[in-house]
């Protein structure tokens, strides 16, 4: 343990739990633990951890909690029991939710004296500790930098904006694009591999195309800001007449095309909208919330 | 013009055979370019393309013929006009299309005399020529390395196989990868920006997101090639937990659904087929083909 360090206490010693515990005293800190299941903190107690008797003891010995569990009703389940110790504290909370139960929380933390930030950890457990994996916050700015020293214990930490609600309004939005993207993938891989190439073989080839995707998305996100989607690289009726290659392909490769059908009925409803002649980011307005009329 | 450079005729002058010629022209390659509106070759002429006057002539100008058209029908309606020069050529096919296509575009130029390979190119015409974008062949290795020189003017030349359908059934997967991938970033900015969040702000950190998907993707490929998909860094019951609320806050901000309700019916007949607690490469096994019962 470094002096110089500060004190942290974790709450919460599932996978991800165990894991920002672990990033903890690899980088010194003096870390406190606490788990419904106490055995789970074994590990971490032969790593130099103090294992607290009850949740009131946890929080009281550190200025800043992290709590990661499995949801909202565990979280209070747990903070409920004894709340005599958080008036000064700082609560950070990594468990995942929708934004209003982190706004909700926010304003329990309040009522408890604790400054609070809600937190959303984009890797799975075995990233924890990397220098390149985003932990987003989101929260008042000046608690954010008190303890963003370490907070970049778990990974680089990110501050979203002083809305509460950003941090897990954004894990959900990145996690659809995840899931976006790896179906998309494994309906390449599905493709690819009816005529016998193998998983890595086109994996190495989607990695880098992906690069250029990003690329693309980096030129689409200002047209979005500005509503204008100039089509001059390529246009949504391009696209359609190339999505057909893609069903064809397979079709009569009997893979699964539930995907690319959805996506060519969006396209489809994109040139309805007028938008034929536009970039592939004008399929936002298909998508995003309609204006009430007259509002 | 450098003597020591291949001599080089790109067939097709829309906006693609234009920024091939283009390419080309810059890295010195004596050029003779081809198109049925001759007026769009006014500016590479400027630029020190030759303009032929016959397709016919246009493929006895080089040794290797690089052909762009809009599709199949294109490229036979040009070069059937004069099949006299193709003996002893390497015909390079960039028009896009299926995988069939360039088979039979394979054999037509080796009835005339003349070497093929199929190609797609993973770009716009603005990015033709930078060294980072791929331009995908398939076809003979001898005829591959004897061209990869000169190819190498148009962006890096990936080689996928001898098989000469590859490059056509990796453009089609690697493009539905792309439309998967643009719409799940643009259904994320339309439920961020329901709450404030500009593009550019939240592309920003979906940038840096991808490349924590591409790690997930280096994972995930191999066990698509072993058949086996162990859950230890997430299952598919815990997505299949976690796009509750993505589809909850797109919902309750009016944000269109049909893509993230489709990737949860993805999940959950994943998990019906035995795979909840596998990680979500094994969505792949509803997605591939079905191998015929007894085969
Ligand atoms: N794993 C990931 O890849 C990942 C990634 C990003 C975010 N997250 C989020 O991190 C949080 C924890 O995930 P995990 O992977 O660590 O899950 P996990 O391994 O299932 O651990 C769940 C934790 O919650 C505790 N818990 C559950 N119900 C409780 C209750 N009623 N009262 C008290 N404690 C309770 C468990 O205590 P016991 O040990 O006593 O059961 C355990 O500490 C979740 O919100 C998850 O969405 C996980
Ligand atoms: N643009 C891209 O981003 C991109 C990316 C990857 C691949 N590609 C592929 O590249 C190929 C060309 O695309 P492009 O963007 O250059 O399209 P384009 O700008 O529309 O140009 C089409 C070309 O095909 C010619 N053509 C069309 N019909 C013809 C016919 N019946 N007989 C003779 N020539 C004919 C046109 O000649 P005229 O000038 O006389 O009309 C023109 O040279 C397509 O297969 C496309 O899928 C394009």
């Amino acid at each position: 343990m470094d002096a110089d360090k500060q004190a942290v206490t974790v709450i919460g010693l599932g996978s991800m739990g165990s894991a920002l515990a672990t990033a903890l005293l690899d980088r010194g800190h003096p870390t406190t633990v606490w788990n419904r299941s106490p055995q789970k903190a074994a590990p971490l107690v032969e790593q130099g951890a103090r294992l607290a008797a009850t949740p009131g003891e946890a929080v009281a010995a550190s200025p800043l909690v992290i709590a990661c569990v499995l949801d909202y009703d565990a979280l209070y389940g747990v903070l409920d029991q004894d709340t005599s110790a958080l008036a000064g504290k700082t609560l950070v909370n990594l468990t995942s939710g929708a934004p209003e139960q982190a706004h909700e929380a926010a304003g329990w933390a309040r009522e408890h004296g604790a400054d609070y930030l809600d937190g959303a950890i984009m890797t799975t457990p075995p990233g924890v500790g990397g220098a390149e994996v985003m932990f987003l916050y989101s929260g008042p700015q000046a608690v954010f930098q008190a303890h963003r020293p370490t907070l970049a214990a778990l990974g680089d930490p990110v501050h979203l904006g002083e809305n509460t609600g950003l941090a897990s309004l954004y894990d959900a939005a990145l996690l659809g694009l995840m899931w976006s993207t790896m179906t998309g993938w494994l309906h390449g891989t599905a493709l690819v591999g009816a005529d016998g190439v193998a998983a890595t073989d086109f994996t190495s080839v989607a990695l880098r195309w992906l690069k250029t995707v990003s690329v693309f998305l980096t030129t689409y996100a200002p047209q979005v800001d500005a509503g204008r989607y100039p089509g001059d690289d390529a246009t949504v009726d391009v696209q359609i007449a190339a999505i057909g290659h893609l069903l064809h392909a397979a079709e009569s490769r009997g893979v699964d095309n539930a995907l690319p059908e959805l996506l060519k009925t969006v396209m489809e409803k994109t040139k309805a909208a007028g938008h034929g002649l536009d970039s592939y980011a004008s399929v936002i307005e298909v998508l995003k919330a309609r204006k009430e009329q007259g509002q």
